[in-house]
């Protein structure tokens, strides 16, 4: 009944903590070419530190707009507060690759052991800590299936900060439980549309019955950030101080590979926004880029929501109210409503712009996989490998056991590195529906795709 | 905005894998007055390995009745599934040291890494083993809260066993993400009381709108056992062979703990039916009875199910329906009911023979803590050391901060080790009730406690 087992690799591998990095990797430096920048609609200029300094922290919108800078420190008390969870373990997939009877190396990066449940406290507690640092009472932000709107709750918590979050109203509604864990950590929590500002009254008063988007809770957060004095708007993705940040979990990874011994040949992760991916990937990218060492890398993203395999790159909105900025990005267009996928933190219309770039440039690979086949693979893998993934998560791991199925056929015992990125503990209505034969597939056809990319805006010019 | 820590304690010690532990501590071995045995109700005859093992794996009825033994080898495949999840992190908990201000150093063994978000997986995945080697088709259980259902799912699918888990009807209904858990494990979960046993169809028929009690789901549990070929009964708690297993938490905190050249001063942990607690200070208690060293140890229990603070010490029925043989422990009385805490994990009328004999000697202390200040602990522990605690751990917590406290009072810098036994993601109902500031606090009258004590067994002669 054991596992067949490498001595000299262990299960899981803790770096000490006197390993965590000190110090944030940006992979925009070694681009080559720069992802396009934010512009302003209507204008199309491109955002400036002034224009991102009014809805975000000045030292965040900083990280935002530096293409140049390749390490930027992590503050202590930031360092501090990844001590509590951190490093996180890289696991050597041995019963799974058992189970599939591979000549594959399997392993993952796993970020779920913390209350927040996925990676996105990586960069809540970053964005907190420049909030409190620059004095503010606050933040905004929205949150959907509520991973992000929790690890924000815990990240103000911890600095003393006021914690605003507009969930949308079906979430609040439907998930309780993550409500509840943002206001045990001392959130306000508010379902939208809400009367609570501008943009909220205008969408109940025109849609009444409505139970809100995600495009809609992110109107309202950054009306409530730029109309109450100290406060900002945070993000938990997309952006690219959310792959700065989230590159921690990429460069303990290469930093536990490397003790190893093992060097990776193909990197996988789930892509909503892109903060886990881009975060995995980054130093193994930073090196491609550089020409020291050459892997694949695969963004695996939901068939009912495939920004990268079947959207356009061109600028979009970010938000469905167009208020944000816009950004060069693959995208589905910003009125695409992607239908009921269970990976609620995969689903949205566009793509960080870093990854687009690279994507677009062919250095990156893409797959999109559908709901039933996800779900497949995190039964297997919770079975064998004891942890019940999140959905999101699941995408790569569908992926992982394809790749590890065609070593088996090929005989080849590459190494797999994935990310999983989270637990499913609040994702257990999707279970359910798997476990019942209930759960169905999504996929959008071309004239629903056709529909949401005649809207996109006029482009700017981003050589101008 | 840094915590002040001491540089040669890090905030999460993990062992290597090749120290987990690779045999259990009977601490039984080193009592010079053995815990009682258990005996067959109506006769009073000690039960023999022939009696308990129609009901339980032979190996494990063998384990429950070695008073001896004081090491027993951790069989490879155990040792090998260990590894999915152990070592288990002992966490400095420094921020909690500076939001309460105290001298004391607080350490905590934190066993809700796994996804049955306990340590029940420590003794179900021995449990499951010894089945499996045996050639059992399958075992049967009951759960309330859903933990060690959750957990003996787990080890099951691991071992492909068939798992039957009779799911107090009440639990069943209002917490059906855990049961879902369950069954993505593969388990088939049974609301109890069912049809499909006799003493099921009895207790409807008696009981028409019964939601179902901890006694009738374990009825039910021992029934299908005995009545279906190549099946047995297994049980998270209480008995003997399930501290045995438990000592892995012990023996892997103070591996840590010597390794950081730290001497605990005072031990505590949450008892409800004693697992972890047992398996916690097994090796310390073994210690303090050889003389090698002294330790304080404090069991902590709801205010609302006080076995050993206001029980009796005395033989008893281990269940409602009376089939399973009598235990000699500090109990409540096997008809009392315990009102509608949130530790379902804590509601058991009585406690380990082992504890219980440790605790009558005058070796332990306990403590009954009330639930409200139960979550004020966990609220302040969440919010400070990230991590959302289960309802039963957080009675740990409480008394962890009391004893914090104490030492600011007598200005005494003690090494303070509790065991945080869970994560609270199934205990929401209970935070929001928290949250809305709801929560009520229940105690029994003498009355209560007396009517339920008149009931005891006649009580067999134990050096007959």
């Amino acid at each position: 009944m054991s596992a067949g087992t490498d001595p000299s690799i262990p299960y899981k591998t803790y770096l000490a903590e006197a390993e965590i990095p000190t110090a944030w990797y940006n992979v925009r430096a070694d681009m080559p070419k720069k992802p396009a920048p934010l512009c302003i609609p209507g204008t199309g200029q491109k955002a400036t530190l002034d224009d991102l300094s009014h809805v975000f922290c000045t030292e965040l919108a900083r990280q935002e707009l530096d293409n140049d800078t390749p390490w930027i420190p992590i503050p202590a008390p930031i360092h501090d507060f990844y001590k509590m969870y951190r490093p996180s373990p890289l696991v050597r997939a041995y019963f799974l690759e058992r189970a599939l009877g591979t000549p594959a190396h399997i392993y993952y990066k796993f970020e779920g052991n913390n209350t927040s449940g996925s990676h996105k406290l990586n960069s809540s507690i970053a964005q907190a800590y420049y909030a409190k640092a620059q004095g503010l009472k606050g933040v905004t932000t929205e949150t959907g299936a509520g991973q992000w709107g929790t690890a924000l709750a815990m990240a103000c918590s911890f600095f003393s900060l006021d914690c605003k979050v507009y969930m949308v109203k079906v979430s609040y509604e439907q998930k309780p439980f993550r409500r509840e864990v943002m206001r045990t950590y001392g959130a306000a929590v508010t379902p939208s549309p809400s009367d609570t500002t501008q943009v909220g009254r205008a969408i109940l008063a025109a849609h009444p019955g409505t139970t809100g988007s995600l495009g809609c809770a992110i109107s309202e957060a950054v009306e409530a950030a730029v109309t109450h004095e100290g406060y900002r708007y945070v993000l938990g993705s997309v952006l690219n101080q959310v792959l700065l940040h989230q590159s921690i979990i990429g460069l303990e990874a290469k930093a536990a590979l490397d003790k190893l011994g093992v060097k990776a040949d193909v990197i996988i992760g789930c892509a909503g926004g892109g903060s886990n991916l881009g975060g995995l990937i980054a130093p193994f990218m930073g090196q491609k880029l550089r020409g020291e060492a050459d892997y694949r890398f695969i963004a695996v993203e939901p068939a009912s929501c495939p920004s990268f395999t079947r959207g356009k790159y061109a600028y979009d909105f970010c938000d469905t109210g167009h208020i944000c900025p816009l950004a060069k990005m693959y995208t589905l267009g910003s009125d695409f409503i992607p239908s009921a996928n269970h990976a609620g933190g995969l689903r949205y219309h566009g793509m960080s712009s870093i990854l687009s770039e690279l994507y677009d440039e062919g250095l990156m690979e893409a797959r999109a996989v559908e709901q039933t086949s996800v779900f497949e693979a995190a039964q297997l893998f919770a079975r064998v490998e004891g942890t019940l993934p999140a959905p999101e998560s699941s995408h790569a791991i569908r992926v992982a056991i394809d790749e590890a199925l065609r070593c088996k056929r090929e005989n080849k015992a590459e190494n797999i590195v994935f990310g999983l990125t989270g637990t499913g503990f609040f994702d257990l209505t999707a279970y359910q529906q798997f476990n019942d034969g209930t759960m169905k597939d999504f996929i959008p056809t071309d004239a629903d795709l056709a529909r949401s990319l005649d809207q996109l805006p006029v482009q700017p010019d981003e050589n101008a």
